[in-house]
């Protein structure tokens, strides 16, 4: 698909069928969500693929799938057949600018003001969204407010903070998201030119 | 272009030739930078355009420029002909999330133990990276160790954390990053399945 139609295509996607998605098509929008940058080529972002339907439940139920559906929603998390749980780790960050070439002898280690282990995260899981939709397929993402739940349920080790669930599958029809009722900013709201 | 080639194509360009972009091209760029996701659609990410030689000179210092001539690099922070000074507002996720439809009467504000607006500030950039490989042109970006400085010299406003500068402009060679030599993790090394 064209870039331009990927990008226009795509939007949170609330409803899915149960037809499933193959383990081909999960692998190559997981590579494309390699593809982002990252700081000192760190590459501290993984991701827990979950699609046996009794983990999707309990995944759906730390995510809050149930205020979902209390607003009107599908229960879209877990009806999706795969989601993506994406991780990323400040420790991998930390152990890589500690590296010779990232820190001269005696200095120490950059202070980050921006935690860029969340800025990359942001930019792979922007990949993952925009390859689901390019291989024909709905996407949405979900936020969590228990990440240390989500580590327990899926043994993921502390070091690596879940910061949400994707999902991936064939889209049905949907409720769209209240939130859009607020319409999007002009390009001249958000653009400065020059100087603020 | 096609989605999966400018995927491909994407890598850090860290040298440019002084031809410059017109303001149509950057406002494509930055329209689809917009077309990111965010949480509660709070939208808290903004830009500003940097062109003029003299502030483009200020701006390659506070990023760093002089480090990355020292490793053997072009001057490509001040000779791209456009930078992009990525913003991200903390506030204004606060305010969103204060509004009625996304806390009941009485409740507190949700507690945000992931920075969300730095996840979607990272989402935004990927997808400004992407539309300008799409435009053609080459695009690199460097993280900021002193966003106050960035503040004071754009006059953005403390409550718009300023994450990086995005350069763009037509692709000189030049020299990959030393941090490449790392080499990309394979699939399997970031991808479980169904539990870590």
């Amino acid at each position: 698909m064209k870039f331009q139609d990927v990008v226009r295509k795509r939007r949170m996607i609330r409803n899915f069928t149960n037809e499933p998605v193959s383990d081909e098509v999960i692998e190559r929008i997981l590579e494309a969500g390699q593809h982002a940058p990252s700081a000192g080529f760190s590459q501290g972002v993984v991701y827990v693929v979950v699609t046996r339907e009794e983990t999707r439940q309990v995944i759906a139920e730390i995510a809050g799938e149930e205020w979902y559906v209390r607003c009107g929603h599908a229960p879209f998390i877990s009806l999706a057949p795969v989601q993506i749980v994406i991780c990323t780790s400040e420790k991998v960050y930390h152990d890589r600018y500690n590296e010779p070439d990232k820190k001269g002898k005696g200095q120490e280690e950059v202070n980050w003001p921006i935690p860029y282990w969340h800025t990359d995260a942001g930019a792979s899981l922007m990949l993952i969204l925009l390859a689901a939709v390019n291989e024909g397929l709905g996407t949405a993402f979900v936020g969590v407010m228990e990440p240390k739940r989500l580590q327990e349920a899926l043994g993921i080790p502390t070091e690596y903070l879940p910061i949400g669930v994707t999902m991936i599958g064939h889209p049905a029809p949907d409720m769209k998201s209240g939130s859009l009722k607020r319409g999007r900013r002009s390009l001249d709201d958000v653009l400065h030119r020059e100087h603020w």
